[in-house]
């Protein structure tokens, strides 16, 4: 932590700074500038409070140096976290790992209709939402646990891993004897009496970006499931909040690259919740796998139009197949592969 | 609901429209126009899905006119709603009240000595978290159940009431046996089961926005509450993210009087997180006076550079008198005053 | 500048860094810490373009420390700037001071009429647009030079003074020839030949944030007229892009505690761009001046309902009596007062 | 445009919006709905000013339908816009263009040799500003004409086409003498007088958006260039404000997609600004190839560390080289190609 002095900052001033650094348990180091006093905070793990010292008089600003997550950073761990399902299936990799299904579990016929149609086009994780948060209170909330059982019973018949969303601490146990992978989504990212209940099922947490948090923000969430022993999380990008309203969301896929400098967990994009539109997902979809995704979950709903949610972004089978195929060649350019189709490694 | 066509809408794509909507139960009436043909859809109740039409052939945009919240909505009560607690302070009425206290409740000696404060200068409710949210696993979370019981104190040996924090369903529970208003933060604006838990506690809920929610899902969250047959909402305008750093988070007073069109119920402001510094807190805490805030919710820590957290954007109590000075005349220039202090209504 | 090492930095890189540091001009000061060494740089004025160091082999992130503007700084010049027009009116004073008037002048009676009455209610200074800058090529542009006639007709019948928008170089000496103060729009607010140009005309400035414009970019725009010579700019805060579409922009009120604390120069608000709506008009101008605003700029048109642009944000003049009466009493809670009006100084 | 009115509204307040309405020169069609009246306005050309209706009695509000923009619509126009410069250099064909080059000219040996390398590496077209916008006064502001001459001498030793940025409307004229395309930067983006005389030179123009545009917004800005006769504008994505740090902007690859649909003018990314990180310009250069781009204008630069602007996003050649060879691939996996080097066209 760096606390600049206004450059009319007296010594006194300055001193009674350093004396309330010392006071919280550290050293402070005075460097002296051409137009002023700045002050380093030294011997700090990242967790110091601003707070004490950004009122002091004298205090122009205190700038953070040192970020305050730990275990989620690739300073703390230099390799790579690799995620891996029973079925097969890795996230970090070199492989770009696909997820796929509806937005909401809808009917045993649609869920297992489609799983098989997905695992047949290359997915290897079914996606598929049971408990369902919605902005009003009067939409569909899912079919709850009969979605899990739903869900389970599409992952015996095909093979497909299955990730699905827990909403409290008690849905992420009842979530973890059912799916693969617990989702936190978006809303909840900041939950964490959640994120702790979720990192301690022990199952891989798929963790989803807030509408508006910060990269730091978001790494600190993932930090919560890391600091219950679960070093198994995989960040989702899925759009931030912006001021343009032809798409739902702002894809940031900048935030890829950003996160896999920082940190060594995967990263996945969800490019139907980041536009919000069907006819974007193809496109920003290939985008994301260029900008070195991890992976990627996608909408795709057997008739769109007759979708209990989001029929609007969710894609048409066909149109899955459209991606897959433009994908493989897109991974190729940068040294990657999609992941191996199930058919190849036998389903249950 | 209207749906907007292509200008090279066919008349089967326009019918096809029409049949989906119909298929949804409601009645579809295209308007022909100059340019293009507009689908109006009536007998809705605020609650079409707009995913079933938005991508079909043919659709420009769908845009949806009525509202999706009900009752918080002024057109469902004209009138406003006024939330009283048993130590008579009241949100929503033409007097302005103020809670006031620190980020967290540290000690008893801390929590009673800036409780009587406090009281002496015009507070009539006492804020203090005993569950804080933090960004970090690793920063102080609060003293928890125990925090709960020195508030209780607290409140007894002033006659302040008392508002408090609760991050998941079981603390909703908790803090309702503890506190007159249970605080649902920022992080939880979306937080579904929490709403719920806490509008069936029949306690009032102080329900902070979103970092980034819009004043319709603001308005939604509180909706869960009153789904839950609890009326008793005071929602509360604490700063929304931008991209400016100077501040901590735009405190959007334009949101006071926007709510207040669109709804019956009270909205205070929250000067102190809305602008992170201590500085800003009193020009802001007199704006939202001003652009008509039923209240004000202020940190004040008897010594702000020891607070265990926020210590920044909390006052010295010297700094609260002068807010407390200010905004009685401000009041009074559009009609209303600051609430009686409590020592006139007599203490336990 | 603070330059932040990663922790794996090699003695190699960090020297490597020193060097460039010193290449530039600089005198460079290693901070080792425990986790990792930062690099204070000694010396710069502020001008240092972290471009060259930051795509360093080792460097983490590059932190500024010094801020880039000058003469705006309340750093540079401790005492608050005061401009003072001609009728008498002073920007930064202990006054506040009232600009009024339509969105656009229309015809000779209309900007006369309102003029009068303008003048009547309380305000000193009379707006208007000649030259109107419209996101579609295909709106109301404005009287043009006509305008800027009509605009002086009204000031020699009224005393008011006139402020007016300059789009272009040649327009700013335009102008500059009509009214007492150059307005530059937020749209403009970072076009540097026209900053240049308006700031050579030696009147003062009456300058727009940009529509996303951080304060330190806001701040730079200033600097450009002060580096022509001319100290006398009225920052104007309008509202900031977000994401919330209830009203047009989020009237940034903090901004305005923040820009008196960082500068010298004088902050008006402008609430009715920076709400777009009528209704919220009085309550945001209210809310600026209990924020400390040095001034108001408020749109008043005889007939909202026939105005040629802006209408919906435009007051009723009976509207804008009722705001002056309120902002009265509010101007007193903060030891201030609104501008004594005109008939008391006698004019033309 | 359709006008919602409340639920309370009267009779007489809905003939008032129809009369008003009809005042304005259109006619007006009441809906009666379920919980309220909606009027549509039929008849119009998309220019209707929704303020004088919006402020109105009774309105709850006003919701645009028709768009404001005109001949940059692909209503207006179907086929996609091809722009040809002389060097045989097409954007919005099915060939993926590239525009490589400095921040800035710097000098005669800089800017001819990186030509030499651009052009062996496959870029057609050469960029460097001549004339620099930038933040603060005092910093770096280009060779001016000095550097106009630069790019045209190294335009004749290599044959690729130059792009260099405009700042006034005398400026554009000086542009257009020497350069093959009119650069109207992200801070002028409403910058109107420049608009229409960069549209009357004649030439090609490469439009940045905005810092915070919304896509009507920067269509709207094109029409400005079209409305003047020119319709050989390329629209450019280079980032938008948002709230994380750890990229200058958010590079909104999602505008791509979108702007096709409702524009056939063509669009090409700029990740070099749009991130404001080298390492961060690789993999977003590949997601907007990805993303359907049809060009981008990347910074490279014989020496980044010594630039005189922008060297933190500059890339190595060698680093344009491999960008070169991965969006090869990426650009066939979407059956386009990236266009062909001039070497093969030979030059002047």
């Amino acid at each position: 932590m760096l606390v600049v002095m206004k450059n009319t900052a007296s010594s006194d001033q300055i001193h009674a700074v350093v004396e309330v650094i010392k006071d919280m348990g550290y050293d402070a180091r005075p460097i002296p500038g051409g137009q002023r006093t700045a002050i380093g905070i030294i011997g700090n793990d990242g967790g110091v409070d601003a707070g004490r010292v950004q009122g002091l008089e004298g205090v122009l600003e205190v700038i953070p140096v040192t970020h305050p997550y730990k275990q989620v950073s690739r300073e703390w761990k230099a390799d790579d976290t690799v995620v891996r399902l029973e079925n097969g299936t890795v996230f970090g990799g070199s492989d770009v790992a696909i997820i796929a299904g509806p937005c909401a579990v809808e009917s045993e016929a649609q869920i297992i209709g489609i799983a098989h149609d997905l695992k047949a086009m290359g997915a290897t994780v079914l996606r598929g939402g049971a408990f369902k948060p919605r902005s009003s209170p009067y939409s569909f909330h899912g079919l709850g646990k009969e979605g899990l059982v739903l869900l389970a019973k599409a992952r015996q018949e095909t093979g497909l891993a299955v990730v699905t969303e827990a909403l409290d601490p008690d849905g992420a146990d009842l979530v973890a004897e059912y799916a693969d992978i617990v989702q936190i989504g978006a809303r909840n990212m900041q939950n964490y009496a959640l994120l702790r209940r979720a990192g301690r099922t022990g199952k891989p947490v798929l963790l989803k970006r807030g509408m508006s948090a910060t990269i730091e923000e978001f790494l600190l969430a993932a930090e919560y499931v890391l600091a219950e022993g679960n070093p198994n999380v995989i960040l989702c990008e899925r759009g931030v909040r912006s001021f343009d309203t032809h798409t739902r969301n702002v894809l940031d896929l900048a935030a890829i690259p950003v996160v896999k400098g920082l940190s060594h967990l995967p990263i996945i994009a969800d490019p139907s919740h980041g536009t919000g539109l069907r006819a974007k997902v193809i496109p920003m979809g290939r985008a994301a796998v260029a900008a070195g995704a991890d992976g990627l979950i996608i909408e795709v709903h057997p008739d769109p139009t007759r979708a209990m949610s989001d029929g609007a972004q969710s894609l048409y089978p066909e149109q899955f197949q459209e991606l897959m195929d433009q994908i493989k060649v897109i991974a190729r350019a940068i040294g990657r592969d999609i992941a191996e189709p199930l058919s190849a490694v036998a389903a249950g």
